[in-house]
């Protein structure tokens, strides 16, 4: 894990199964649900309007049946191999309350596996602060374990 | 002139011209030149990289000249139709230092003319009021009948 600048919180990690597998995983519903949620919290409900300018939107339940939603827009798609969604818009091109992060998701072939990176680049070096302190690399990391146990299976 | 929603500015006209060479003038650098800075300013350097994610680029200059560059990113092109961009990245996906604007520009064939709609859409309602004050419409405006000129010899 390395910050790339004061805005920016990177996870990275090698992870055996193509790129067209977590690909797949990042953008089916059915599959997204399987992953995206740190456990013993669930994914409810996911949207992936798969273009510029398409709608992505999660929602995720915690083990007390409490209900988070949260959306955004994808700006950039790469098949298998580059994902940019931002939560700047609710939908197109409607601004949200508070334009937070851009995610910037990356599959590259790596020696027969895959190096995984999910950057999340914040908009201020306060809101990158924030979302390390809401527990940003410990969520997305056991994510990104629950990703490469699904894109083994597919 | 309407506005929407309290984060949001308009500008409308009804100009002579098809939506064709509306489209051109605002995505030609050399017929952007041409009429995107109000008279006595000039347009120094203009740049359409025209895909979702591309840059849009522009240097002003002032009659005595000083330089006033600003830049964005495409969202949404539609060939004649659309054009939606934002300066909340200076490139594709640069966070800009404050997230300001969305514009939205759409041609409307509207008897026989174009139905020309500039809208800006800021993030709060106090970068819209900023913006108004600092002479959205008469700027916008003036810039409206210099495009409407041109189209005219288009």
């Amino acid at each position: 894990m390395t910050d790339l600048s004061g805005r920016d919180l990177v996870l990275t990690r090698l992870i055996p199964a193509p790129p067209a597998a977590l690909y797949r995983a990042w953008t089916e519903p059915e599959l997204l649900k399987q992953w995206f949620a740190p456990k013993p919290f669930t994914v409810a409900e996911a949207e992936t309007e798969l273009r510029p300018g398409g709608t992505t939107r999660i929602v995720m339940r915690g083990p007390d049946g409490t209900e988070f939603a949260s959306s955004g827009v994808y700006l950039e798609l790469v098949e298998n191999a580059r994902i940019v969604f931002t939560d700047a818009y609710t939908r197109a091109w409607e601004p949200a309350a508070k334009p937070f992060f851009t995610g910037i998701i990356t599959f590259a072939p790596e020696g027969g596996a895959t190096r995984y990176t999910a950057l999340a680049r914040h908009w201020t070096d306060e809101d990158r602060a924030a979302h390390e302190a809401m527990g940003f690399h410990d969520g997305w990391g056991r994510c990104a374990d629950q990703l490469a146990d699904l894109a083994a299976r597919l």
